[in-house]
């Protein structure tokens, strides 16, 4: 058997495009109506993927108000009130719930991934953030977000406590021995006492230890401190999509640092993010690509063009192609490089360019199912992922396209599993359940 | 019509009673069972209950190990993860949740309860509580437990806030203009602000104004200050159950006090804790009783009698009647009165005491479906309460009894309804969906 590829699906926003929610036939709502959310995660279920993944934010996105007016994101269920809900539809699919380790607390966290993995029998997933949004701070009290160093600082010490809460009990304390009343074992419930430098907290948590032992621990950062953090404390990663070649380099790096932190780098898994516009011709995938973009309004679209291009962008004939001689700045040369190039290759005027970039700019796969799929064993077999987060271009559509047509081809190549594995999220990722710190073997 | 009674059900703990798990036929895990919880609210639905209350708490209970261990409540789900999955197997059923203003944030509560509100239908409610348990304090960074009337100030500010975030959003915010791209009207979002004492939130929520407006606001406090935060801004009070005198002068306490408030006192519902064991005869009801109670360890059951007494009760004859001649002490006087009444009224032994008083020592309804329903009828015809939040005494025996047999003499009489009047848990209770504190009417 070949190797498979693991499948997220990126469900909050349930497509990351701006302009998703005005695609000919989507559901506007999509990210804020229970029965449409119930009907995805059924049928994401019933193509085997691997997991609901919803991202999250504790404030309205930071972007001014002009833009902000034109996003179906301002809405959004509390992914960790919403998995809950989705775990009574579904029997084997994993639900992973973005939480942030800057704006919460250990209990709280530790607590409601505990309860939401024994609901769902075992397929609780927590994607770690340290909270990007510095617009959360002033939710919390705060003028000024964390500086970065120091959020990455209190998310070890985070991550820590709350696994020491989810060890609160061995797996057998609870006895229930009702002809002695007595309901548990007190030699197998575990008071944590954690004393640290961000954090005090006793325990023991009021919940039983996880069906997983723990929820599978998601991570996304990119950068030093963050893949660091990952590979000391981190089951999966959810990386950014990029270049094949980039991406070889940051599955070889953050799983040569998990093998130099002591553990296993098999028990670390990289999905890159992928966006994927499926069509029955390359062109047809490419028109869909054209018309999403199209929603983008262009006061939005040029804003990110000029950020992207370091240079104002509003000044340009939107209906001509990029002029020649962009001048260099100091913005960001790899993104204003990859923009332009965006516009030579495919031959976009000024507007499709910035409609491009204002509503989803990341690396995309589009196509037909067998390109797509071609493109997907490439980088499986080419080292560069475990697997993939899909984002979808615009809902139902989108979705319907990927597990309707992407889906089989993967598994007539023997890349995607036909059935379950297991029953819970660790099992089917084939992650092993984690032994309790308190435990000592007699 | 005759007035109706407003039934909710106690189900954090699912029965308060510390020997429930033990007694014959019951469930040793109904408290952290799903399937169990499922069939609960199923039953409480077709019996028409206004709503599933829980109760929580951010720690263990805070008793000695010796009594921990014979209790079934250290493993229990957290209300806010648990009632999103209740949602979907019921269509009309209240949904409370317990969430402290002591350990927690205003944003992730007004955001979890707006969720919630958004997921159910409509039939979400908050029981705020300031923590009654001081081993919270230890989970959450702090060596001492915040003292009551600072607990007060900040629980003053708390719901403040959490109803301005929840009135983030005009009801009719989101246009889903899908041809002009406009998802929401920016003239209809409502930034916060607020600084205060206690928090400092800017807002907006990101999620929508709550089907109800606000979910329903639960208080439980008893003392002086709790009282007045109820009737300045609580809908529902969780009363302790008590002698019927005392309930009425609680009853016209609070109510006079919300009008006081400038509030009209039938929008503060009063509903006391009821204790019921039903039995085809009050002979049968009163055995269950017995045999429920037997099943406290007498170690916790004499501890709690010491502490009643104000003695220590461990020397006396556990087979014998209670001692003439019990010393006054330091101890409340009324509750030695209470043991020492109940004990020479129901003729028991010292055993016998001591477990009723360790089992549930509150005030309870024992007997036929008549003499209860005649009970309930006498509480609310005479100014005692506007219904009752029902404590099963074990399940699924206890709570099955209630439904097939109390439920229907109720509606025999007119006591309680036999369809729900509306959808949203505010529509059921006769409450009013409040007003947009931002919106100004044209």
């Amino acid at each position: 058997m070949s190797r498979r590829l693991r499948l997220g699906a990126f469900m909050r926003p349930v497509s990351i495009h701006t302009a998703a929610w005005r695609y000919p036939g989507a559901f506007p709502d999509a990210n804020f109506n229970l029965d449409h959310l119930v009907r995805f995660a059924r049928s994401l279920e019933a193509a085997r993927f691997d997991a609901f993944f919803m991202a999250d934010h504790q404030a309205v996105l930071n972007m001014p108000i002009q833009a902000l007016k034109r996003s179906a994101t301002v809405t959004s269920f509390d992914p960790l009130t919403l998995l809950p809900a989705l775990a009574m539809v579904t029997e084997r699919l994993g639900l992973i719930a973005t939480a942030s380790t800057t704006y919460n607390e250990p209990w709280h966290v530790a607590r409601k991934f505990a309860s939401l993995d024994h609901l769902s029998g075992g397929r609780a997933g927590w994607n770690v953030v340290t909270s990007g949004n510095p617009d959360e701070a002033r939710n919390f009290g705060r003028e000024e977000h964390w500086e970065h160093a120091a959020r990455y600082r209190r998310a070890h010490e985070f991550i820590d406590v709350v696994k020491g809460l989810w060890d609160s009990w061995d797996d057998d304390a609870f006895i229930r021995d009702v002809s002695n009343g007595v309901y548990f074992d007190p030699e197998k419930m575990r008071v944590l006492g954690h004393k640290g430098e961000h954090f005090s907290v006793r325990g023991p948590l009021n919940v039983a230890r996880p069906i997983q032992g723990w929820p599978v621990i998601v991570q996304a950062g990119a950068s030093e401190d963050g893949r660091q953090l990952a590979a000391e404390t981190a089951e999966v990663i959810f990386a950014a999509g990029s270049r094949i070649e980039d991406a070889q380099a940051f599955y070889a790096d953050v799983k040569s640092r998990t093998a130099a932190a002591g553990r296993n780098p098999d028990h670390l898994l990289v999905l890159p993010g992928a966006f994927v516009v499926v069509g029955d011709s390359d062109e047809e995938a490419r028109e869909k690509r054209a018309r999403l973009d199209a929603g983008v309004h262009y006061d939005s679209a040029i804003a990110s063009l000029s950020v992207a291009l370091g240079t104002d962008a509003s000044a340009f004939d939107p209906d001509a192609p990029l002029p020649e001689n962009i001048p260099e700045t100091n913005a960001s040369k790899s993104g204003r490089d990859r923009a332009i190039g965006i516009a030579r290759r495919e031959n976009l005027t000024v507007r499709q360019l910035a409609q491009r970039l204002g509503g989803y700019g990341g690396a995309a796969m589009v196509g037909t199912p067998k390109r797509i799929a071609d493109e997907m064993q490439a980088w499986l077999e080419g080292g560069a992922c475990d697997g993939f987060n899909i984002m979808f271009p615009y809902l139902p559509g989108g979705l319907d396209d990927f597990v309707t047509k992407v889906v089989p081809e993967l598994q007539r190549r023997g890349l995607h599993r036909t059935e379950y594995e297991g029953r819970t999220l660790r099992e089917n990722l084939g992650l092993p359940r984690p032994a309790n710190r308190f435990f000592q073997p007699a």
